[in-house]
């Protein structure tokens, strides 16, 4: 079996153009541009850039864009102060603090500080607690994972009564991707760094969620064939043939797992693509309800 | 092999020993007498004996309660300006609303106007979200699951790295079940409804917790030799030899499945009198941090 790869940069795409087209008919209709804050303590180059290419979106988008670079010296109150004007302003409907934060601000303080109705990155308690009530209201959920669920709605994967199975159970990527599946009917198994014989777990995937953060951690003998699995991993590997002077690759051995599932997820290309249209998606939702 | 019966009343005891142990070392130490507030709307009858049972704990055990009982046609606005008052008042250390409440009121609303430092019974979505993030504070942990993995942590069960699976995934109950054997390192599988094939999957358990609440639900084919069993079901069943016309069951089929298990709760006797154990805990840690 060859696996079949999914394109997320296809169905990503084709979201950016569904917020375009909601963000004008919301300014037409309700006179209401959405507008996205974003928020970046210091001076690491990659959440720099990672800022960039959401401030792009948003302008592609026709989202309006707040950006709000702060010194990497920044006080908690002043953040927290920022955070609360930002709360209060009504063009603001998304506030995105970029992470890390540099190690004197808390993390968990910063995000608790957003208002859960603005908080687009999901990752406020609150709005993660809502993730795992059916019935509950979910207001937002993380990016990345919502795009793993988006990418098996968009491409016909039957989630209900399937078995899924997540590696890894980061609060970012692993937990809320558990709560999604299990909101949508799968029996959800979750893996980590302690779980042992890992293969005979993961083999009993119908669908596998990949987020561990080391290339070749998933091979063919850990797949069950014909599953669907989704390679959430970003990773650097050493690359003298590229200019860079890396490459980017996902947690799966791409190649044995292909021989194996029934479709995968590139890296590039895959699931990446899917975080930055769902952060536009999120944020519509958001100036939408306002 | 016959299992072991857990005797979930005599750890119970235990606790609560230790809480009033607790509460009077608060009192000495820093004249703190710590406090739990009940709110009761309407009139039923099961709802007025719980709430009774749990008032009567709190006298054991050295906490003061303060009891709210409300007609049936409370309106909205009443109710949380009382939970907003018990907010406020430093006499009250924890709000328990008691469930369910009359149609006419939104659980979600009432609870979420619960501050979650005082969210004793721990419903509270960012408590509930807090729960999933291993290293985030988990301020409450819902009673009935907190009782399971205190019974399982005091009989010496080795939750890291075991399968644990858990049956059902009501929010007070299943879902935070899964997310404390989460946070204790167990490789866990949530199962429901519309879960395939449940005997295979149970059969994968460790520690298989059954919240499923039907008599019979668990039976001696879905267990591993040598699991340990927490059944959380308490189920009435028509029994005319008893002068109250019922006896309470679990979700076991407590003879099938002793046959097999290493280790298994009865009901009563088991879970259940570790609910109240814990909301006398969770009332005194609340006092202590206050």
């Amino acid at each position: 079996m060859t696996a079949r790869k999914i394109d997320g940069k296809a169905i990503a795409a084709s979201i950016h153009e569904e917020v375009r087209l909601g963000a004008a008919r919301l300014r037409e209709e309700r006179g209401i541009v959405p507008g996205l804050a974003t928020v970046l303590v210091g001076d690491d180059p990659a959440s720099h850039s990672y800022v960039k290419v959401k401030r792009r979106a948003c302008e592609e988008d026709g989202i309006r864009s707040f950006h709000h670079p702060l010194p990497e010296d920044t006080s908690r109150e002043t953040l927290l102060r920022l955070i609360r004007d930002l709360g209060e302003n009504p063009e603001v409907h998304g506030i995105l603090v970029q992470l890390p934060l540099p190690s004197h601000l808390s993390e968990a303080e910063v995000i608790e500080a957003i208002p859960p109705r603005k908080d687009v990155d999901g990752f406020h308690p609150a709005n993660l607690g809502r993730l795992g009530l059916k019935g509950g209201e979910a207001l937002f959920a993380p990016c990345t994972p919502a795009g793993v669920l988006e990418l098996l709605g968009r491409i016909g994967v039957g989630i209900a009564g399937s078995r899924a199975v997540v590696l890894g159970r980061s609060k970012i990527v692993g937990l809320p991707a558990a709560l999604l599946l299990l909101r949508n009917d799968a029996t959800v198994t979750l893996c980590h760094s302690r779980t042992k014989d890992l293969p005979a777990v993961t083999r009993e995937a119908d669908i596998l969620v990949a987020a561990i953060g080391r290339p070749g951690a998933v091979t063919a003998d850990m797949v069950k064939p014909g599953a669907v699995v989704i390679d959430v991993g970003v990773n650097r590997v050493p690359d003298s043939s590229r200019k860079r002077g890396y490459r980017l690759v996902g947690d799966c051995d791409f190649e044995g797992v292909s021989s194996v599932a029934g479709a995968l997820t590139p890296v590039p290309g895959g699931v990446g693509p899917m975080t930055i249209a769902m952060l536009m998606k999120n944020t519509l939702a958001a100036a939408s309800r306002g």
